[in-house]
């Protein structure tokens, strides 16, 4: 997905070609079900929807946005309008908006790591500096976090960017933190970008919203790509300061114009009610293979999303990171490399939803042979 | 569409509020035909397309990059392979990716006007400056275009952008134009940047291609959305020279990631085949349209696209356009204003397929009575 494991791959292209066995793709992130029934884009019909398939409005359909906004008020316990919403492009485009509505040239973003590998070149896209800040499993308390926060603010800073649940290490943030992280930012009047696009799937605990903790200053973003399993649809969005809105509608219009049509209409549908029974299955599917896969792999089992991030420091030769993934993919298994998600050259990847369960399975087992003999 | 016109009426709302009579919504340019048979989104099903709901290449689907490198190169006479194609969300999202790759910030684009709004906001998102340059109905021949662009190039100037068939004229650029065009864009070192996304609305003459002129410095822009009524899927394309596609791909995948993989099936299945029949049924009513509109607003047909451009100053009194839209709003009328398609304060635009054509017809002759009594 990010431009690094592109080229990655590209260069051991040969190696696949001569390769019969199954493939394990567990390098994308992604899920191997169909959106649930009635949320499919066959349920959409010209009878029912006339005029779907024409422009709408670029901030978004109305009933989504209102529905949109409703949930986010019982979810969050604060009270959102659709006036705070900008339905968009998948989180690529939500978070594109909010990058182009802030970021001045050489304007920097904190970005907490590891990350989602988009998120530093959507900051670059628009001219900003991304600005990584490893945090996730490298400090151990929120007070040490903010230290080092502080040690990377200058004049230029403009924004924090945080995800949790994270991607990729399947972590999550502890409400203390959030709380610590917001208020910093807030000391130095930041913007806060949430990406909370894994919020539905934690399989311990609850979900801690940011934006209620700073509702002046937080963009948080959310995707029926992964709570749905619509990635292909490119339908998301991002609630925000009502007040700031406009300018995010004029990147998203600028860059994309308006989400997908028939993309509204099936998240809609799924907001509506199909949608909540969906996630609950997949939620108890996606915890069932990252146990399993955490099990196998020898690391602790994943908090939240649906990776697990590895140190695989002590089983690299002298052909570094690079090897490593040469020898999985002679065995059919892709995994995303750690350089994707921040300074992280002996780290690599594995989405444990990416295929079919059984699939997926086999590949950890690939994976595991290769770590452990 | 821009922010202009929303502008605009949103000033005017309240007196839409009470209006109950027929609406006529000739401010939009898009189209009343729903998309063909076979290429809607209730044509495409997991059990034809299994995974058609997740993440597809950001560049674009194999099969589709194919079929549009064919049809460029039995069209433009230029052979065109699937390197050189980059699919996109919509001409928004194709001409976001061009500007995200060339401009960097302060770079100039010259823009050919009056031009298509979203062009000035698409520069202006990526930090560079638009700098019209009326033409079009300005000046008489080329080498007068070629003295006017000599005027307003500065060492800034990165591109050059043009719209033919030109919304919101109706006009085409004649093919020794356009050579004299990118033989100037080509002695200066400019890119340029052809929207073609009308290419299949001439009602009189042939498309005259741009990339085969300048083919190492153009990039041509299309779309399903205006070709095939699909404006709602997000889907379209630019065509440009292979070493420099991935520079755009770079900008796409941090705008909006990968174009929606059911637009993408729906746009392959009108290439290879129910498309073309669907275009040249559009393609007769759209003119037989734009002659009615003609006659009955007394300007001459249009010679492509789906609009015509008024010049209404002689109907202006001292409340200037905005008095003019007014009247027009008062009787149930929308129009596009002058302004958002550059200097042209005393213009206004019309879509003559915008809706229902016996709906068209009457909003047209609502027209003819506020402009002619």
């Amino acid at each position: 997905m990010a431009s690094i494991p592109g080229s990655v791959y590209s260069a051991l292209a040969h190696r696949l070609a001569t390769y019969e066995g199954e493939v394990y793709p567990l390098h994308i992130g992604d899920t191997w079900m169909e959106p649930a029934v009635g949320c499919r884009m066959q349920d959409l019909t010209v009878e029912e929807y006339p005029g779907m398939h024409r422009y709408s409005s670029p901030q978004g359909l109305r009933g989504l946005l209102e529905a949109i906004a409703e949930r986010m008020t019982l979810r969050t316990g604060l009270e959102t309008k659709a006036d705070s919403v900008l339905v968009a492009a998948g989180a690529t485009g939500a978070l594109g908006a909010v990058a182009g509505a802030i970021v001045e040239p050489g304007a920097e973003v904190l970005i907490l790591a590891p990350y989602w590998p988009l998120i530093s070149g959507i900051v670059r896209s628009f001219h900003g500096t991304p600005v990584p800040v490893p945090i996730i499993g490298s400090v151990e308390s929120a007070a040490a976090a903010v230290e080092t926060l502080d040690d990377l603010l200058t004049e230029r800073t403009v924004a924090l960017y945080l995800n949790t649940p994270n991607n990729p290490t399947g972590r999550t943030l502890p409400a203390p933190w959030l709380e610590a992280l917001t208020g910093w930012a807030r000391s130095n009047e930041l913007w806060i970008l949430a990406d909370e696009v894994y919020e539905d799937y934690l399989y311990t605990g609850e979900h801690t919203y940011t934006r209620p903790l700073a509702p002046e200053r937080t963009f948080s973003v959310h995707s029926f790509s992964k709570a749905l399993g619509m990635a292909g649809n490119r339908c998301g969005y991002v609630v925000g300061p009502p007040e700031v809105m406009h300018e995010l509608r004029k990147v998203s219009t600028h860059t994309f114009y308006s989400t997908p049509t028939a993309a509204q209409l099936a998240a809609l549908r799924a907001l509506e009610g199909a949608g909540d029974r969906w996630i609950a299955e997949a939620r108890e599917r996606y915890r069932e293979l990252g146990m399993m896969a955490a099990e196998k792999l020898r690391v602790p089992p994943p908090e939240g999303s649906t990776f697990l991030f590895l140190d695989v420091s002590s089983k690299l030769d002298e052909r570094g990171l690079v090897g490593f993934l040469e020898d999985c993919v002679e065995r059919g298994l892709f995994v995303a490399p750690g350089p994707s998600f921040g300074p992280y050259p002996h780290h690599i990847r594995v989405c444990f939803t990416s295929a079919e369960p059984e699939v997926v399975e086999r590949g950890v087992e690939v994976l595991a042979r290769v770590l452990y003999g």
